[in-house]
């Protein structure tokens, strides 16, 4: 045994690591004289409100219908961004702004994805974001690669003439949404090999946690910014699971395929701002935010939607306060995230130079489910604080994860790559994956409840980040401390 | 208060009626004479070995991924009768026949469904069986009924140039799948008033108690052997809530679409008859089974694969016994059902000259999860020997439901009419009309588990009923003796 600290005693033989106890005494010495009884007050009122409160769920209901399915760079995003102004303008925001920016648009076109040896039968596929078209009607034999692993091991040219199709084993479910990263390297990269191979098309698994007959879609990895230059398919679990019995039965399997999806040029894509201006502090922003395209297949109602609707429904609650908190609450409402975090890089690279001023970085684009855990990533004389907005936060059914992860979200990522600091409120991803790029990600899937339950966590998180004194930012050159 | 029975009495001025456990008692009594020990005895060693065989698993595997889906009539369907025929053939029964029949083929063809107003997006729809083709493609304003009432009360020529969509209430859900009848009456008949209204087409909200994004086929009701000239399309719950929720806010909306589904004049379809012959009384027949073909979208494991293989594994569970029971076991897979029982139909036609001989009938065809209920609609003299079996697979979770339910599954409905006696083994059905019909009812649905017990209890129904000398049949001329 053996203690992470030096706080230590030997009693009768046995170590006892006296680190916890003494920390979290130290923290509740602390954090009590850093943030201000009333500021916990006024917490404790946010989160009595929110979770009477409707707004998120009709903000989320009303972009969902109003709008609909919002393809990064199309029309339908436009609208959106239309839509996000109104509604910035019509709640109680000091600033609504619309920040555009420049991006190349890839669109679905029409899909037609059926086995025709053994027999005929429809698949329910969709083209994965990234993936050119096919010249012409393709019919041409499946060669099965039961892993990703398994097709990195092709020679080149040995795909001539045939479809790739890669399985994949079930992705693991978890509140944590583990099973992620390694399911999805074979929409990441799987084109690569197949294309190197020689492979007419590439047809892999969804990734994805359910068993429907619903595709994931989902953007694949560019190869040094070349993309694919042939057709790639992710089928539904269903059907993945129907190819990988007719393979194990030994049957000759032919596809035919026609994918109408291509790159279209640059378009004008955005990110629409809200600001509620520090009454104190006005350059020190907290900023959170959700992403307002979607993919195009759903409603885009859980991703992210609804991170759209909480932060947005948060901040509005802080708004209604007598007075404005110290420091500004940014709402940003990222375009173009599903197609590569576009909207996040240009708004990192549009406010480049107020970012040392951003004290605080968070979004919610992890689903609507109840919120669990709280981590955080500040400066460690912050800390103190962060475990006093867990404790505040606590009756809401959430725990104080770590405070060494860095993150926030996938938006905030060029945030926190410029050192910005970071918090995330860990929605329960159990499900996420079994809806998430899915048709199937509609309104109908969100409980009001759970939605009322994150908007009270994130209105407590962001109050006290913006009216309490603490300084979340790391010393410049002296970044881990301890 | 009023007993219904002559046995009562009075016991200090309170009535008290008698019937139900006189009743009992009469039953254990004459039972235990009526059904041998030895019967009881194999019946019980079946369904341990029911219990631990996957059998029935591996009928519906190979039936779904081997053939695929099935629609009536189609080459599919045909290739099922050539699997059934082999898999007869390569199991215990004595006789393996198909015998076909001729019927009027639809197909359903491309359907592309799209709100195009207030904005553009995909619609995830499905023709209803028996509709018409679209001559172009239409794109025509909305009109919304709540309800397939309202829609009733039109006059004729007032939705000339519409499309007429009909909404609903969500379908109850419930173990005896009563809330499908009252859900149905809209793809049933509303295409009837939408016609006469002059309408483009009739979009319905799916006959289902899901909310996915899938739509729900099956047929509607012809008029008089009319069918509908107009296209008729059913959209999933969630595309349903969506249209619902514009009409809310009165925004105007159009639909584009373009149905191919038509009729394709008379094919061959057909039923496959498996017979393992009685020892004793060759020409006394009891029937089971479950239907060979599926509608095309999934690839009909739940509806009704289970019950092709619950019923055939249950019978060749019974020919590895020593020697085959007194009477006759007929497992018929009956071809198109869906499309109106018209297999079920045509054995009834092209058997109706030994009908009299059928002394019990049943089917399974409502899924595939556990049995609950065991009805009958037998000889009254004989409902003791239909307890005894209920005693028999009581350790199973089935309980003994009336014995007055006239029924035993959709193809066994002429039969019924024909005076053959029925049961039927419940399935829960709690979740069946989630899968029903829609491209999701795909084998991953079927637990092995709960597939065993169905078989297990269908093999000691059979075996029981096949071996006894029980006379299910009615009486002639006094069908209804109590």
């Amino acid at each position: 045994m053996k203690c992470s600290t030096a706080i230590n005693l030997m009693i009768s033989g046995v170590l006892v690591c006296m680190s916890t106890a003494i920390h979290a005494q130290t923290d509740d010495n602390s954090t009590s004289s850093r943030i201000e009884p009333a500021i916990l007050e006024t917490a404790n009122a946010l989160i009595d409100t929110a979770l009477k409160s409707n707004l998120g769920y009709e903000i989320v209901e009303s972009l969902t219908t109003e709008v609909g399915p919002r393809l990064a760079g199309s029309e339908a995003e436009k609208r959106a961004r239309d839509w996000a102004e109104k509604l910035g303008d019509s709640l109680s925001f000091d600033r609504v702004s619309v920040e555009e920016f420049t991006m190349p648009f890839w669109d679905r076109g029409h899909l037609h994805i059926s086995l025709t040896q053994p027999y005929k039968q429809a698949l329910y596929g969709t083209a994965l974001g990234g993936s050119a078209p096919s010249t012409e009607d393709l019919e041409a034999p499946v060669v099965y690669f039961r892993t990703v692993h398994d097709i990195q091991n092709i020679n080149d040219g040995e795909l001539n003439g045939k479809i790739a199709f890669i399985d994949g084993e079930p992705m693991v479910k978890s509140q944590t949404g583990a099973g992620y990263g390694p399911s999805n390297q074979k929409r990441r990269i799987g084109w690569q090999h197949a294309q190197r191979g020689g492979a007419s098309a590439l047809v892999i698994r969804s990734v994805g946690s359910d068993s429907h007959r619903f595709p994931h879609t989902g953007m694949m990895s560019s190869d040094n910014n070349n993309w694919a230059t042939i057709p790639v398919i992710a089928i539904s679990n269903p059907d993945a699971d129907h190819l990988r019995r007719l393979h194990e039965l030994n049957k000759t399997m032919h596809l035919s395929l026609h994918s109408g999806s291509d790159w279209q040029g640059d378009v004008t894509s955005g990110n629409v701002v809200f600001d509620l201006v520090g009454r104190d502090k006005p350059d020190e922003i907290v900023l959170i935010g959700g992403h307002l395209d979607s993919w195009d297949l759903g409603t885009g109602a859980v991703d992210d939607g609804a991170g759209v609707a909480i932060t947005t429904a948060a901040a509005e609650l802080i708004a209604r306060l007598p007075h404005r908190p110290r420091r500004t609450i940014r709402v940003v409402l990222f375009g173009a995230e599903e197609v590569g975090l576009l909207g996040a890089r240009a708004y990192a690279a549009q406010h480049a130079a107020e970012l040392n001023n951003h004290v605080l970085a968070t979004e919610s684009d992890f689903g609507a489910e109840k919120i669990w855990r709280l981590r955080s990533n500040v400066n460690p004389d912050a800390n103190a604080v962060i475990d006093g907005i867990g404790r505040q936060i606590e009756r809401l059914g959430i725990v104080r994860g770590d405070a060494k992860s860095p993150g926030g979200g996938p938006d905030i990522i060029p945030l926190a790559a410029a050192g910005v600091p970071t918090v995330r409120l860990d929605q329960n991803g159990t499900d996420y994956f079994d809806l998430h790029h899915t048709p199937d990600d509609t309104l109908d899937k969100i409980s009001p409840e759970a939605l009322a339950q994150n908007v009270a966590a994130y209105a407590a998180l962001v109050y006290i980040a913006a009216e309490s004194e603490a300084e979340f930012r790391l010393p410049k050159a002296t970044e881990d401390k301890e």
